[in-house]
C-alpha cells in the first residue's frame, strides 16, 4: 500500500479526549476516530488490525468444529422476556420501539437469540454436540464509556455457544474452547494468563477469563508461579492459614472514645495500633436479611467470595439507615459485640485476641477484644481479597503474586440457565426429553487490539506483534527526489509485494523526521530505510521496531531477507 | 465439511411465511431463519454464500483503490440534523434515545457519518481523490418488510463513498465504480443490466441501478438490444414520435352521458371506442399550484418523468376535494376543456383528433375533441412510461423491450449535497476553500444472494452460480453401510479437500431419496454420486446441477476431474 493513496491521518500530539495509552496511540496512529461517546469509526489501519485478530479467531474456531453464523443486532423483546433478562439486565441493554410500537433491544450478547435458533432446529441427541459462533457488532449502553475501544458502547465481539447432551459433553466443549482460546492469544503474540473468574450477569456454574498482562490493566489477578493457579482478584483463593494460639486478651473489652474516627486509618493513627489489629465490621443486606462480615483492618473484603462462601444470590452494602437499625450506632463505628444478626469472619480472624472493634455507638471503639470470647462467630471463611505473598490454595510451596491485566476473553459454563426457561430440549437415546447443556465464549476483538497496544508500546508509539500488525514492513525512502532512492524504493516495493509481504510504502513528500516518527508511531514490526548514504554501498537498513536493533542488508537481497524475517517472526510467535 | 457435523436444517415443505421463491428456497435450504419481521439469522450455509459475495466485492473495491473502513451502526442525531435528513427521512429511520436521553438512530445509509469522518481529516487537494467503503449491517424500519432477505429491515450492505476536487474527478470516480460493479456482478455469474435510475431520497444529480434479471423481479426496466440503452421504467425515455396529421375531428366536441363510467376501461366499453382514443386527465398538486397532465388512455403516466420534465420538486396526485375545486367535476370525469390551470400533455397527444375527454361534470364525457383546437396545451413532453416496442431514445433502429429485474446495486453522483451543508471542504491548488464533490455506491449483499436464487432455480431447488455457491461439490454416497462405498467416499472427500475443492460430504445416515432431494435443493454446482453400481466399474457419477447433465468418471481421477470442472466453471463465468 502506498501511504500517499492510503487514508492514514496521524496526529503529532496526544489527543485530549484519551486517558489511556492504547486509546491515545490508536487515535494518533489513525486507527480510530470518535463519532459519539463510546462509538468509533474504524479507519483502514485499525480495521486491518481487527481483521487480523478476526482471522486468527476464525481459524481456531473452525479448527474445533465451531460453525460460523450471523445473528441480528436488533433483537425482539420477547426472547429477553423468556429468559427473564429483559427485566434483570440494567440500562446497559438499550431498549427501543420500532415504528409499529413493538419492543426491541440492541444485542449486548446473544444467549437468547442463539438458544431460540437452536431450540427450533434440534430434535435429538444426534444433532448434538453443536457449537456456533459469530463475529459481530454488539452494543452495551455503558454508563461511562471510556478508554477508546477498551470500553466502547458499540464493539465487535466473537461470541460462541456450545450445546451438549450432558455435563460431561459440556465439559469437553468447554475444554476445547479453552484450548482454542489459548492458541488464539498465543498466535496473536500476547503475554496472557487464564484465570478463574466470576460468572456475573451471564450466569452459569464456572468461568475463566483470558487476561492480557499489562501494567495499565483495569483488572487485578492473582497467580502462583509454582503451580500455575491463577484467578481474578475478586475470586482468588488462598490456603487456610495455620492458627497459632495467641495470648489471650489481657482484660475484657474496654470502651475508648474515638471522636470522628471512622476509617481504619483514622482509628489506627488515633489509638496507635496496627491496622492488622483492627477488625472491620461490614454490614450487608442479603436475601436472608442483614449480616455482618468481619475482616482485618489491613485487608479488603471480596463480595464475590462472600456471596460464594454463604451461597447468597443477593448481597449489597447496607445503607446508613439500616446500619443504625441493625447496630444501634452510626456508620463507621460498627462492631460485632452485641449484634443480633449473623456474624461471619475471615480466616485471618480465627483465634485473634487484643483486637479493636467498633462500639456500635458514635465516636467510640472497644479495645482488648478477643474473637470467640467476646462475641460469637457463625463461621470463618475465606472472604477477603488475597494479597501478594498469600499461600497458593492449590500447591504446597507456592505463594500468590498480584499482577494487572486486561480481560480479552471470557468463557462460561452455562448449564441449563437458558435452555430450561426457553425450552431448548432434545430427545436423548432413551427418548426422554432433556434441556441442552450450554456454554458461551466471548472475545472482544477491538479490546484485544487495544490490549496488545497496552502491552506493546514504548515512548515512540505502538509495538505490534507481527500477527496483529496491519502491515509487516514499513518501507521508508528518506528522500524520493533523489533518483537512485526513488528507483530502488519502487523496485523494492514491487519485490516485497510480489513475495506476499504486507508493506506500507511511505511514498509521501514529507520531511524524513516526519516519516521516521510515523514509522515508530504505527508500530509496524520491520522498517526498511533507503537513504542516499546506504544506497551508495548498495545496502538497505533494516530496523526491528520491538528491539530497536538495526542492521544493513544488501539491497539485492532486501526483499527476500524481509520475507524471511517476517516468516521467522511469525513462526517464533506461533511456536 | 461433513454434513453430519454441519448445522444445515433443510425443510421438505414450502414454509407458509414465504411468498417469493428465493425466500422459500433460502428457508428450505437452511440458509436463513426468521427472528422477527424483516430480521433474520444467517445460518452457516447462508453466511457462506454471503461471504463469497462480500469477497468478490472486496477484491473489486480494492482493485480500484477504495479503502475499507467500518463506521458505527448507531449514529448520533446531530449528524443527521446537519444534513437535514433527521426530519426528511420518514419512519424508516429508526430513532431512539440512549440512557442519557440523547437522540440516536440506526444507520440506514452512511452519507452523514462518512462525510463527518472525511471533513475532519482532509485539508487540501492533495488528500483527494479518496474512496472509502465498508461492508456492514444496516437497518431500515420498512413499513412492510417482506420476501426474506430481499426486503429485510436489518441487512448487510456494501456502501462506498468517493470524494473528489471537482465534477470531472467525481465523474472519473463514478466511472471506476460503475466498471467495478460490472466486474462484480459478472464474476458472481449473474445476468444483469445497468439502467439509468432516479436519485430518490439519497439525492444527487444522476444514478444507475444494477438489475439482476428475473421474471419475479419487483422492478421493470426498459432496454434496447440494438444500442444497449437501459433505464428503470419510471425513467425510461423514448424517441419523440413523428407526428402524422390526423383528419380533423368531424365536428365540435359533443357531450355524451356516461353514468358511473369513471375508468378508461368503463368509458371505452360503454362508448365503444379504443382506449387509445381516450385522453386521461390527471390533476396534480405541485409547489407551483395544481396542474393537469394528459396521456392516452392506453398509457401510464410516470411521475418521475413528469417531475423531471417540468423541473418540479414536489408532485402529488390531487385529492377529490382539490379535483372538484379545480375542475368543477368529481374524480373520474376530469377533462382539459375549460380548465384554468396549466395543462401539459404527452407527446403521443400531439395533433390528435376525435378524442374522448372527461366533461368536468358528473356522469359525462365529451367526444370529437381535437387537441389544440378545443383546448390549449402548455407543452408536450415525454411523460408516460414506455411500452415494449417504443422506439429507443438513443439509437435510430432499436426498439425498447421491457423486462423485470431486481435492484442489487445503485450508484449515485451526489455532487455537494452533503459536503456543502456539512462543511466538508478542502483547499484547492490556489488556496481557495471548496466543498468536496461526492458519490455514493451501494450493493445489497443479502439481496444479491436472493436475486441470484430468483434468477437461478428450478422446481427442485436452487441453482447457484459457482462464484456464490456455498460449496462447489456435493459428495453423495448412496449407502455408507456398504464398505466399498464408505471407503471410496472417505478417500474422495480427503482428496477433494487436499485439492482445495470446497466439498459438502453427505455422510448422513439417511435414505438416498432424502440425500438426492437435499443435493438438488442446496444448488451446489457439481454433485458426485458414489453408488454400489458404479463403484463396481470403478467409477463415480458426476452431475451438473445447472444442466442436469450426467456422466461417469474414473474413480481414480474423480477428485482431479472435479477440480478441473470447478476451475473451468469459475473461469468461464469470470470471462
Amino acid at each position: 500500500m502506498r501511504y500517499s493513496r492510503y487514508f492514514l491521518p496521524t496526529l503529532k500530539e496526544d489527543p485530549a479526549e484519551a486517558e489511556v495509552i492504547s486509546h491515545k496511540l490508536m487515535l494518533r496512529a489513525g486507527m480510530i476516530r470518535k463519532v459519539a461517546s463510546g462509538i468509533y469509526d474504524l479507519l483502514p489501519l485499525g480495521l486491518r488490525a481487527m481483521r487480523k485478530v478476526e482471522n486468527v479467531i476464525r481459524e481456531e474456531m473452525d479448527r474445533i468444529g465451531a460453525l460460523e453464523v450471523l445473528l441480528p443486532v436488533v433483537l425482539p423483546a420477547e426472547l429477553w422476556k423468556e429468559s427473564g433478562r429483559w427485566d434483570q439486565y440494567g440500562k446497559e441493554l438499550l431498549r427501543f420501539k420500532d415504528r409499529g410500537g413493538r419492543d426491541y433491544c440492541l444485542g449486548p450478547t446473544h444467549e437468547e437469540a442463539i438458544t431460540d435458533l437452536v431450540r427450533r432446529e434440534i430434535r435429538s441427541y444426534r444433532d448434538l454436540p453443536l457449537c456456533l459462533y459469530q463475529i459481530q457488532v454488539k452494543f452495551r449502553d455503558e454508563i461511562r464509556p471510556r478508554f477508546g475501544l477498551m470500553r466502547a458502547r458499540e464493539f465487535i465481539m466473537k461470541d460462541a455457544y456450545s450445546f451438549d447432551q450432558d455435563d460431561e459433553g459440556a465439559d469437553k466443549s468447554y475444554r476445547n474452547m479453552y484450548e482454542a482460546y489459548e492458541r488464539i492469544f498465543q498466535r496473536l503474540g500476547l503475554r496472557f494468563k487464564v484465570v478463574e473468574a466470576d460468572t456475573g450477569l451471564i450466569g452459569g456454574t464456572s468461568s475463566h477469563e483470558f487476561m492480557v498482562l499489562a501494567q495499565t490493566g483495569e483488572d487485578v489477578l492473582a497467580s502462583c508461579e509454582a503451580c500455575g493457579y491463577a484467578a481474578n482478584l475478586e475470586l482468588a483463593e488462598r490456603r487456610r492459614p495455620h492458627v497459632f494460639s495467641e495470648r489471650p486478651s489481657p482484660k475484657s473489652p474496654e470502651l475508648v472514645l474515638t471522636p470522628g474516627m471512622r476509617t481504619v486509618e483514622e482509628v489506627s493513627a488515633f489509638l496507635g495500633v496496627e491496622p492488622s489489629r483492627i477488625i472491620k465490621t461490614l454490614i450487608f443486606e442479603t436475601e436472608r436479611g442483614p449480616i455482618a462480615a468481619l475482616i482485618r483492618g489491613d485487608h479488603e473484603l471480596s463480595e464475590v467470595k462472600l456471596k460464594k462462601a454463604l451461597g447468597l444470590k443477593y448481597l449489597q452494602m447496607a445503607d446508613e439507615k439500616t446500619i443504625l437499625e441493625v447496630t444501634g450506632g452510626p456508620l463507621g463505628f460498627s462492631g460485632p459485640i452485641g449484634l443480633r444478626i449473623p456474624v461471619v469472619a475471615d480466616w485471618d480472624l480465627i483465634g485473634t485476641t487484643d483486637m479493636v472493634v467498633g462500639a456500635n455507638r458514635e465516636d467510640a471503639h472497644l479495645v482488648g477484644v478477643q474473637v470467640g470470647r467476646d462475641f460469637e462467630v457463625l463461621g470463618f471463611f475465606d472472604i477477603r481479597k488475597v494479597s501478594s505473598g498469600d499461600p497458593c490454595p492449590r500447591c504446597e510451596e507456592g505463594v500468590l503474586v498480584l499482577s494487572r491485566g486486561i480481560e480479552v476473553g471470557h468463557i462460561f459454563k452455562l448449564g441449563t440457565k437458558y435452555s430450561e426457561p426457553m425450552g431448548a430440549v432434545f430427545l436423548d437415546k432413551d427418548g426422554k426429553e432433556k434441556p441442552v447443556v450450554m456454554g458461551c465464549y466471548g472475545i472482544g476483538v477491538g479490546r484485544t487490539v487495544a490490549a496488545a497496544i497496552e502491552q506493546g508500546h514504548d515512548q515512540d508509539g505502538i509495538v505490534f506483534p507481527i500477527a496483529m500488525a496491519p502491515f509487516e514492513v514499513y518501507l521508508l525512502p528518506v528522500n524520493l527526489s533523489h533518483p537512485e532512492t526513488y528507483k530502488a524504493s519502487e523496485r523494492l516495493y514491487e519485490e516485497l509485494r510480489s513475495l506476499g509481504v504486507e508493506v506500507l510504502y511511505d511514498d509521501r513528500d514529507e520531511r524524513p523526521g516526519v516519516k521516521f516518527k510515523d514509522a515508530d508511531l504505527l508500530g509496524i514490526p520491520l522498517r526498511i530505510t533507503l537513504s542516499e548514504r546506504t544506497l551508495k554501498e548498495g545496502r538497505a537498513e533494516f530496523r526491528i521496531r520491538k528491539t530497536r536493533e538495526t542492521f544493513l542488508v544488501e539491497l539485492e537481497e532486501a526483499a527476500l531477507r524481509a520475507k524471511e524475517w517476517v516468516e521467522r517472526e511469525k513462526g517464533l510467535v506461533g511456536a
